[in-house]
């Protein structure tokens, strides 16, 4: 997560996910990391990049189409790990779909 | 940089930098906050998130209109940042603008 994504051409589809974590993030960047691998191997995954600061976790991940994150949005382990996230590691949260339309 | 955005109903825009950093990052931080106290004040400027990692600096910036983004763009102390930011401390970074199309 520590490189700048090489995409295709725009468009592409970027899921932009910030959160503020709670006090104890025990298990939290564990899960994080596993779930990337897992999201890797999901057909129409481009790459991911994200960051930390203060009780605070921003990830933006990319994918070739709305399919192919609706795919990976009914992952069954994806949708344990987000379970999981909000009710013991996430303190506030959102979602945003987004076309990359530019890059330069 | 350390609160979920509260934006607006979509769609709205997002600038989404990415940076690789230099080993010798020295005043980047400080340049990047005073840039973002700058940013607060341009009209249609939404907020800001951002976090780090190793090395990985990841930003995302939200604006009511393309048009906010490119009076931003070229702002003259933003346009001084960026360009100390690409000759000093980015080994490599990209922007890319995105409709935020979806919220959940």
């Amino acid at each position: 997560m520590s490189k700048v994504v090489d995409a295709p051409e725009p468009p592409y589809y970027a899921v932009i996910a910030p959160a503020e974590l709670a006090d104890d993030t025990r298990g939290y960047f564990e899960m994080a990391e596993s779930l990337i691998e897992l999201a890797r191997k999901q057909p129409g995954f481009i790459g991911i990049e994200g960051g930390y600061m203060k009780g605070f976790s921003l990830a933006v991940s990319y994918w070739e189409s709305l399919e192919a994150i609706q795919n990976w949005s009914r992952n069954s382990r994806h949708m344990l790990a987000k379970d999981k996230a909000k009710s013991d590691w996430f303190k506030k949260y959102v979602t945003r779909i987004a076309k990359v339309e530019k890059v330069y």
